[in-house]
């Protein structure tokens, strides 16, 4: 298994979204429990995604769905916001897990780094000038204009790194992600990210399938890439 | 003019292709000019993307092209080349012109910095790792399927980046890039890089229109920015 690429998901296993969109809901939204708002509008990610995976609706990108999906949500709650545009942007102003910088700098030393994430180029540029983080390309939904799990997500990753997949690295903090990113024809790293949805997480906690890799953090499996494969 | 991004010309404005290409010519062909072969290479590639921009021919990236046109520049001087792939690669291992890094990481300060290059997100890759160019996300021809001056190539960075034409502006050492992107929208800069050809470049060796900037190089441009628009 020689790697070449290494690509990431972003959202949960780059970066903490809970406490800073938690943080930016209880700011614009004085009367809301931010953090049951931002649980509550993550929960609406997927099944928006879903409709536009199975051919229900055309290509959007993220910032569109995360905008109508906050709508929903404050609806729903009988909640007003004077700037709904600002917080949906708070998506772009997450914080880097604590080793994800040092550790993304280490592994692009030697191989190439890019998120693949649902995340469109726009957003991923933001995100990453406010959190720092080293990418070499921007890859994900927007080259394929898909969403993950679909298969043609990272695959289009590497074709974009004119790479054979099995030379390409899927990293997440999400098993149902590698199991995709395996299918697909990919090599595939576990990280946990136990505190994504905070200190009761109960999904995602430990590897639940043989995956090339499994490290505890970004600088663990630096390391293991350095030994390995 | 509110300008949140620039995007730059890579091949000759970002940096020199002729003197890394001439030597790794002159290296992996014995027996030929170096610098003549690297000028006839180069002259291949404009009629090449014509007939894709035509509609003659389907989408290829850059390197498709590049691989193509030296089999054929050799074969017309009679040369042979043992690796012909490893040859056409030095297109991803060219130097950066001396204020290039450095006047870019000024300029990707205050706002997005990006390729709208011909070469495609694989090249562009390769090439900035090896130039060190500290771009925030990869555009260009990959994105439009499509090369340059083709609106399309100049439009679909605007779009990746979410930002309307009139706040991107596309800086570039080449009359010609620039009056494509005006003509799309965008906001122009011009830097000449009066020895991209050589001692003797006879074109582009200074502003042919009111470009909304021109500069001597990039630090003066980063400079220029800072003050203006």
């Amino acid at each position: 298994m020689r790697i070449e690429a290494l690509i990431f998901d972003v959202f949960g296993t780059c970066v903490d979204w809970l406490t800073p969109v938690s943080r930016a809901v209880a700011e614009a939204v004085p009367d809301a429990d931010g953090r049951a708002v931002a649980l509550d509008w993550r929960a609406e990610y997927d099944p928006a995604m879903a409709r536009i995976r199975d051919g229900a609706r055309g290509y959007v990108p993220l910032e569109t769905l995360h905008r109508e999906n906050l709508d929903a949500v404050l609806a729903r709650r009988g909640l007003t916001c004077a700037d709904p545009a600002t917080l949906a942007d708070a998506w772009e102003r997450l914080d880097p897990w604590p080793d994800t910088v040092a550790g993304l700098r280490r592994m692009r030393d030697r191989r190439i780094v890019a998120p693949c994430s649902n995340g469109s180029i726009a957003l991923m540029v933001r995100l990453a000038r406010h959190a720092g983080l080293p990418w070499d390309a921007i890859l994900g939904a927007d080259l394929a204009r898909d969403y993950k799990p679909a298969p043609a997500v990272y695959l289009a990753c590497a074709t974009a790194l004119r790479l054979p997949p099995d030379r390409v690295m899927m990293v997440a903090a999400h098993n149902g992600d590698l199991r995709a990113a395996r299918d697909a024809g990919l090599a595939t790293a576990f990280v946990p990210r136990p505190l994504e949805y905070g200190p009761g997480q109960a999904t995602d906690l430990a590897p639940d399938a043989d995956w090339d890799m499994v490290a505890a953090d970004f600088d663990a499996l630096a390391r293991s890439l350095e030994d390995g494969p």
